[in-house]
């Protein structure tokens, strides 16, 4: 089987979340998995000199038309919620933690804690909330809950979103599909506005 | 006829200049034509906070590798400028006193003008350059370079770059699809990369 698409995003991120609700079958369409990288753009902010999207003038106001306009587009189900953004900690810690669990069941945990946020208004920024959204999903509540404080858990995803800026990442959602050269990321595609050139590239194996 | 597209762009923006090769043909398949728009990215820039993305960290190098392959993905003719960005007030200042003049020739001199920076690598941002190759679709070439220094085609560009402010006009290209109440400026969107969205919604009149 060809090499995983590589997919980074942010849980407060409201075209990550469209994003993921379509990348798995876009991926499989080409024979494809998905690895999953819980991103925190406030880390890419300090870099890019960017801010949350909603917060800048014009761009805000387009961007609170656009989310809902563009879920719509792609039949996704969204709200925006009434607390946004977020700090998204907690519900990245819990995925990196089952990652390295049962990578395989990685999506579901993804969408399941993006859908409490982006449909149900759960803010998941919450240690105790993303732990129980997360227990829906068969986890144990109690152990999901715990590795979110847990040193070790914390340090991974600093260096995940380390790693993740060293690759070029700076938005969410960001795609690599790897190309199969040795250490190279793979070709980059930043934005949920980008998944048709990313089903060609997949297609074609490049344009 | 229904009501035209409104088609804000930036001389300086290869995304712009991608959406100016594909609009036309996009609004002609829903029977409507394309009212031409010159903005000042760098005055809505200040608005923002925003800068030119290809000197923004990260993402200026994901930039760099996105535009050349946008152009490639949407079969367009496209070589980044050995100058970029450019100030882009003298080919603005040319579309405006020819849209008085002859709007219906617009699209042919404004597609002119941006094949010339982002094809054949000349700097239209100079007054002369500018009215050398506007004059190659035919205008007076020495009337169209007294434009550019006339203070009453300044004052226009002054107030067609505040009124695109005034309708919510942030980056180019941005694109308004009429809706037909009154003074409300249309459905907005950003970017050559909601053209998909843009077609649908002009063919079921909203989404």
């Amino acid at each position: 089987m060809p090499a995983p698409i590589q997919f980074h995003f942010d849980f407060s991120s409201p075209y990550g979340y469209i994003g993921a609700e379509k990348i798995e079958a876009l991926a499989a369409r080409h024979g494809r998995g998905v690895d999953w990288h819980p991103m925190l753009l406030g880390v890419a902010f300090r870099t890019t000199g960017s801010q949350p999207l909603t917060t800048i003038p014009l761009k805000g106001d387009y961007t609170k038309h656009d989310v809902p306009r563009s879920a719509r587009f792609h039949d996704v189900a969204l709200v925006m919620p009434s607390k946004f953004p977020i700090a998204t900690q907690a519900p990245a810690r819990i995925v990196l933690w089952q990652r390295e669990r049962d990578a395989w069941r990685c999506g579901a945990l993804v969408k399941t804690l993006y859908r409490a946020y982006f449909v149900d208004d759960r803010d998941i920024g919450d240690p105790d909330i993303a732990a129980d959204v997360a227990a829906t999903t068969g986890l144990d509540r109690e152990a999901a809950r715990a590795a979110i404080d847990d040193p070790a858990w914390k340090d991974a995803l600093r260096r995940e979103v380390e790693a993740a800026m060293a690759k070029g990442v700076f938005g969410s959602p960001f795609v690599f599909v790897p190309r199969g050269e040795g250490h190279d990321p793979g070709e980059p595609f930043w934005g949920s506005d980008r998944f048709d050139q990313i089903d060609r590239w997949l297609a074609k194996g490049g344009f």
